[in-house]
C-alpha cells in the first residue's frame, strides 16, 4: 500500500501536468501498487469509444496493424487510452483482481465488471502486446490491468447477459438515460415530444429511440445514413419512422426530421460520431423551445454555441453526460425486455467481428 | 438585386464548402449586391470576441500591428472575421445603408444597429485597412460594410446608451439571458439556488451575477484570478462574495465556490475565455442536480462530456446559447437600472481603451 493520501477523483496518479484532473492529464502513473481506496481490475477487453476508432482507422486507412500499433503506443505513453485527437477513450470489461481495504465500490475479488467511467481517466497497463485482436473492430480484446479510484463507478455484469454485449451497452448506458430524463420533461408539463435520433441505428441512437419510447414521446424517427442501417432499424422496429439523411447537410436533415415528424422535432438526439452536425441538429429542432442532446464525441462547442444564435434558436442544447444515477441497470432492461434493442446490438457486434 | 433565390439563414452567400451554413464555411460571398431579403450595414465599430482576440493577442505576443494584419487578412480570405482557431467572431456596431425589399428585420435606413449574431457567420468587407486601431484592444474602428441574412437578428442602439457600451453589452447578451432562466428553474420549485459565476468580474459574469440576484438567485459569488478584477467586483457590489482561485485548478477552484457558498453551487456559469476549466466547473456544482452552463468559447465539449462521467456527477451541462428571446432588451435594462454593471461595464471599456 501507498503511504501518501489518495484522492477519490485520482489526482494522486496524475503525472503531468500537475493539478489537473486524470481525464485531462498527459500521463498518469500506473503503478500497481494500490491506494487503499482503490480496485485493481484483470482486464479482459477493451471497447473504443467510437469516434476514437473511427479516427484511428482513418488515418491508418484501414491498416489494422498501424491502428493496434498507435493504441499500443498511447497506452504505453500516456498510462491511459485517450486518443490524442478526439480526446475520448471508451470502456472496459474484466475481473475485480484486489480491493483496497478503504474502498466504497461495492464489488469483491472475482466479480466480473465493466467500468462506467471513460477509459481517458483509467489507469491502464497492456501486457499481452494486444496479440488477439487484428486492430479492424472496438472490440479489443486484452490482457492487462486497470485501476478504479474512490470516486471511479463500476457495474457488475450481469449473470443474465454475455460481456462483449454488456459491455457494448454499458458503453453508450449514459444516452438512453438522459433521453429518457428530457422526455420526461416534456410529459411532465403535458406535452409528450416528438424525438428525432440522428444515428438511430447505433449503439446509442438505438437506445435512445427505445428510452425515448419508454418514456411517453409522442411520435420518434430515427435517421440514418445509408439503406442497410435503415433496413436494420426499420426490422427491429425502435422508431415510428426511419429516414435516410446525411447528418452533414443541414439543409437536407433538418427536411428529413420535418417530414418525418410533420415539424421540427421537439427533441433532437445526436449520436452520430462524426464532424459537423450541429447546425443540422439545431435546424431541425423547434426554434421555441426545442432541445438538443449532444452525445457525439465529435460535438463542436463552438459551432453549436454560435449555430444555434445564428439561427435565432432558442434551444435548450445539452452536454450528454455519460453517467446518470441508475443508467446502467435502465440500459441493461432494455436489453433484457425489448427484443428489438437486444437483436439491434448482437447484429452489430456480429458485424463488427466480421470486420469493418 | 440577384435573381437566384436566397435563403433566410444566408446558404446562397457560403462559397466554400457547399451545403454546410454560414458559420461553418471556410469562404462566404461578399457582393455589396442584396438579395431581397437582405440589409446592408455601414460598419463603424467590430468587437472581436475575448477568446478570439486572446488567441491573437498571445500568438502576437502582443504585437498590436502583426493582430491588426491577421485580422485583416482573415477577413479579406474568408470573407468574414471568424478566428481559424477559436472558432470564434464577435459582433459590430454600424447604420443601416440598404434594406431589401423582403426583409423582416424591423430596421430602416438610418439606424443605429447592433448585430445579435456572431462575425462568424456576417458577410463582411473592410475598406479603411483598419488605420484607426493598433490592434491592442478587443475594439475595432473600423469602416467597411457587412450582410445581414433574412433570419439574422440585429438590435437597434438605444438613445440613451452610447454605442460603444451598447455594443459591449449585446455581445455577451446570451449570458444573462440563459442565466436567469436557469435561476427561475430553480426558483419556480420552490429551491432558490446558488450561483458560482466564474469571471464575475468580465462582460458576461457581471451580467450573469446581475441577473442571477434579480432572478432569485438565494447566494451568488464571483470567482476572479487576480486582487485588482477582485476589486472591481467588490466595488460595483454584484456578487454576495468575491474570491480569488485559478479557474484552471480544479481542485482550487471547488474549495473557494464550497468555501464562499457553503457547499458546491446549484449552478455555475463558466465565463472565462481560457481552455481548462470544465472539471473545475464540475467539480463545483451540485452532484446531485446541479447546472453548468459553459458560456466560453474555449469550452471543450469532451473534455465537459468525460468530465461529469469520469467524477459520476449528476450535472446538467449547457452549452450557452448566445440567443434567448429579448435579451437585448434585458441586457441593456440591466445596464440602466443597476448602477453596478454600468460603472464595471465603462472601467472596463476605459481599461481597453488604454490598451490591456
Amino acid at each position: 500500500m501507498n503511504a501518501t493520501p489518495s484522492s477519490p477523483v485520482g489526482l494522486h496518479r496524475v503525472l503531468t501536468p500537475a493539478g489537473v484532473l486524470p481525464q485531462a492529464a498527459q500521463t498518469l502513473d500506473t503503478s500497481p501498487t494500490l491506494w487503499p481506496d482503490e480496485v485493481k481490475i484483470a482486464v479482459e477487453r477493451l471497447n473504443l469509444d467510437a469516434a476514437s476508432f473511427r479516427q484511428l482507422w482513418n488515418k491508418h486507412e484501414g491498416d489494422g496493424a498501424a491502428v493496434r500499433a498507435e493504441v499500443l503506443e498511447i497506452v504505453k505513453t500516456r498510462g491511459k487510452m485517450q486518443n490524442p485527437v478526439t480526446g475520448s477513450g471508451g470502456m472496459l470489461v474484466g475481473v475485480v483482481d484486489e480491493v483496497g481495504p478503504d474502498s466504497s465500490l461495492p464489488v469483491k475479488a472475482g466479480d466480473r465488471v465493466t467500468t462506467l467511467v471513460s477509459l481517458s481517466l483509467t489507469p491502464l497497463v497492456i501486457t499481452d502486446a494486444l496479440q488477439n485482436w487484428d486492430g479492424t473492430s472496438e472490440q479489443v480484446p486484452c490482457e492487462g490491468y486497470a485501476i478504479l479510484f474512490g470516486r471511479t463507478i463500476a457495474a457488475t455484469v450481469p449473470d443474465d447477459l454475455p460481456a462483449d454485449l454488456a459491455m457494448a451497452v454499458m458503453d453508450v448506458a449514459g444516452a438512453p438515460a438522459l433521453t429518457g430524463r428530457v422526455v420526461q420533461q416534456y410529459v411532465d408539463k403535458g406535452r409528450p415530444p416528438t424525438v428525432a435520433v440522428i444515428g438511430g441505428a447505433g449503439k446509442s441512437g438505438s437506445l435512445s429511440l427505445a428510452q425515448a419510447r419508454a418514456s411517453g414521446a409522442r411520435k420518434t424517427v430515427g435517421i440514418v445514413p445509408v439503406q442497410h442501417e435503415a433496413d436494420l432499424l426499420l426490422d427491429v422496429r425502435l422508431a415510428d419512422e426511419v429516414t435516410i439523411a446525411d447528418a452533414r447537410d443541414p439543409v437536407a436533415l433538418s427536411e428529413a426530421v420535418a417530414a418525418a415528424l410533420g415539424a421540427p422535432a421537439d427533441i433532437t438526439v445526436v449520436c452520430v460520431d462524426v464532424p459537423g452536425c450541429e447546425h443540422g441538429a439545431i435546424l431541425s429542432t423547434a426554434a421555441d423551445g426545442g432541445t438538443v442532446i449532444f452525445f457525439s464525441m465529435a460535438t463542436s462547442f463552438t459551432a453549436a454555441a454560435l449555430g444555434a444564435e445564428g439561427l435565432a434558436a432558442d434551444t435548450t442544447m445539452l452536454i450528454g453526460n455519460g453517467y446518470t444515477p441508475g443508467h446502467a441497470e435502465l440500459s441493461f432492461n432494455l436489453l433484457r425486455n425489448q427484443a428489438g434493442v437486444r437483436e439491434l446490438f448482437e447484429r452489430r457486434l456480429a458485424h463488427e467481428k466480421g470486420g469493418q
